[in-house]
């Protein structure tokens, strides 16, 4: 598609490389591959060409992965950032074959095979695109300057910071109207996210914080929870959305469905015709694809996902692969979600493609998603599970939340960390993370 | 001492506080006991204080309590920054005569009887100033802007990312003088601080970070440490210095005694004629106090600290004490070092002054100090332990090290927190903590 729009892209960026090219892998006359993003799609991809004939090459603005699934217990005070990431070299360290560049990616010259970082250049024979996502604001990007997003850990120690200030300021005797303002949490956006946020919200203002403060009493804090849809987790069955929705009501959060937000500033928002104060609003509520269809010059939907054949590869371009939350792959039921499961799946096909073509063996068949269910925890012996065969809410759904994403968590240490968390949470109620950090304290 | 700048900055303190106070403590009528600082010394007054018929007051400009002698683990990638620190509400929390106000003290109005906090008024009836130290550069504060502090969190976090980045950097192809610069590692001050962080860089460099790179090979780093004084921990007894520089030159730390640095940029140090060329200077030579002095109107020493009665009062205001590392208190070896079990002693001291003032008790004895040791380690199965009545090194004074550290570590989470990293890193050589995160990527 788009294939004048490609071409300009391609010899525009390639007028501009005048720069040295320096070395894809450790040898240098082997196949290179290229890997852009370390997430949980490029990480797979990488990991999975470990005994490719080929230099690996990955790249990531980063030096760790991170396990963004439990990012909003880092912005709860639950767990510390290094619980939830790990270090991409230290991660493929013993694979012979891979290095690992720490980069910015500026522009990618599909003519040339080149990725640019700045002024230098990483040349490709094979290059997988798996850069992820980032927030989207559906046409209002001011408000991300008022609102709290959630993907690196920076994000989260901000938001902590913010969550755990409010509670300080409101403390400080503000009057009656700004403690309020303080006390309230809005959070925007009714995905696992949303949920999981306000479930943890809930628990560090009625458990965690209760006993802390003389002059306010954290239990009384607001916690609202916004989705613009008819009913939160729409991934979910019908039923797992309103058990969901019951377990938020029990422990204090105020869900709002079928109203959308139109209005955000740093006093609170507007929700259709209701203005809400607050001085905390997170937004759980969008995602677009990162910028990869331009620095491709190919074309892409709203949600910036760049259309890919069956065997995930650039129409125009079948040496590009595009994985993840940037790629638009057809499911059963519409384009495949922005997940880690799917990612992680990309990226272990696209690796076998690679090791195919690199081998002249015949290309494996198309890229087939395997949906293993979905997961959401709302709070302490709270969760909801979809394995399709099984649904399971309460007491046992936690467990297997808790489970599985220990399971998935990368690095034997976080896995004994992040359980020791959790056991000592879970016995005392306490957070284990309560720092207030950073630069506007 | 100094009675009329004393009385001058007191009547132009109270000249400009047409401000509203707010209320110090709970209830409103007992004697109000305000203690600036939840370092070792204010924390300790402050739980002593616990059944004490007053209201008390901690504030502090952080909100949480900071174990700071492991905080070189921070900075080398072995510990999370939550692993030593506790959020001071929760230490308070049950202690229902204590609040915690989340401010930082702009002014302290002596006649007056009130610490500003900007705005705000905080009055009080007994005041422990506990405000600990700060780096100093011994009249050269330009340097301050080329290395690497030490004091909080954020420090810590700062210090791991330039590390880190230090190698990413070597890796990216600099020339070799560019990459021989990244690679070599200053550290200026042969105290507990500079000896321990030597350590932990050399282990960090030769085993953690050793297979992880493809251009570089971390092992050949440079790590000097620079003592301007004759030996390396000058406060330990001849031996133990020798041992420990012993020690260190087995993993490879180059130390340089008897030589000051006389020049520091952001590319290298002078010591002595010698130029050392260092992307990485770290700062560990001394500390001067916080600037209680000016605050409360009264002299102090070149560093900074204020000169107190034995019951660690002040000579013209006996309802005000300073404690811990910002007052001057002789010991029977010159003025008590500024270390944590100095300020925990006259921390819990003038709790007991305070109780027995507010109970009509005569005052308890002067204060005297009890000197349980010292400890240093320098790396794996490597510290130096003086007791005075036995002194050890090697793997024994390890164990004692690290179990005497652990047992000073607040709360039972940070205890099994800290036990559990230091165990893996000794099983594995790894680095739990290898985040680069922050704004100067």
């Amino acid at each position: 598609m788009t294939m004048p729009t490609a071409e300009r892209a391609a010899v525009s960026a390639r007028a501009d490389t005048g720069i040295p090219a320096i070395p894809a892998g450790v040898a240098g006359h082997r196949p290179r591959v290229v890997i852009l993003g370390a997430g949980f799609g490029g990480l797979n991809a990488a990991v999975a060409l470990r005994g490719a004939a080929a230099e690996v090459t990955v790249i990531d603005r980063r030096n760790h992965h991170l396990f963004q699934p439990l990012l909003y217990q880092v912005a709860t005070a639950a767990l510390s950032p290094a619980d939830i990431a790990a270090p991409i070299r230290g991660i493929l360290s013993r694979q012979a074959n891979t290095a690992v560049v720490l980069g910015t990616v500026t522009a990618i010259d599909v003519v040339g095979r080149a990725v640019a970082i700045g002024e230098r250049r990483v040349a490709y024979d094979q290059l997988i695109v798996a850069t992820g996502a980032r927030e989207a604001y559906f046409g209002h990007d001011e408000w991300a300057e008022t609102t709290l997003g959630l993907k690196t850990v920076e994000d989260a120690t901000a938001m902590r910071r913010r969550i755990l200030l409010a509670f300080e300021r409101a403390e400080d005797g503000a009057d009656e109207a700004e403690r309020r303002r303080l006390l309230t949490f809005v959070i925007v956006g009714g995905g696992p996210t949303g949920v999981e946020l306000a479930g943890a919200l809930a628990e560090l203002a009625r458990a965690a914080l209760a006993r802390d403060f003389r002059h306010i009493d954290p239990k009384t804090a607001r916690i609202v929870l916004i989705e613009a849809g008819p009913r939160l987790l729409p991934a979910f069955p019908p039923s797992l959305s309103a058990a969901a929705a019951r377990a938020l009501t029990r422990i204090g959060v105020e869900t709002r469905c079928g109203v959308a937000v139109t209005a955000c500033d740093a006093a609170g928002v507007m929700v259709g015709d209701e203005r809400i104060d607050s001085r905390t609003v997170i937004w759980a509520a969008g995602v677009a694809a990162s910028p990869a269809a331009q620095w491709l010059g190919v074309a892409a939907g709203r949600d910036g996902r760049v259309a890919v054949n069956t065997d995930l590869s650039l129409p125009v371009h079948p040496e590009i692969f595009v994985i993840g939350d940037t790629a638009r792959v057809a499911g059963p039921h519409g384009p495949l979600p922005g997940v880690a499961p799917v990612a992680k799946q990309q990226g272990a096909y696209v690796a076998r493609v690679v090791a195919a073509r690199l081998a002249g063996r015949p290309a494996p068949p198309p890229f087939r998603y395997r949906d293993y269910g979905n997961l959401a925890t709302i709070g302490r012996r709270e969760a909801v599970v979809d394995f399709g065969w099984l649904r399971l809410t309460g007491r046992l759904a936690w467990l297997v939340w808790g489970s599985a994403h220990i399971y998935f968590l990368i690095g034997f240490r976080n896995r004994i960390a992040v359980a020791l968390d959790w056991l000592w949470s879970y016995l005392t109620y306490q957070r284990g993370a309560r720092l207030i950090t950073g630069s506007d304290l």
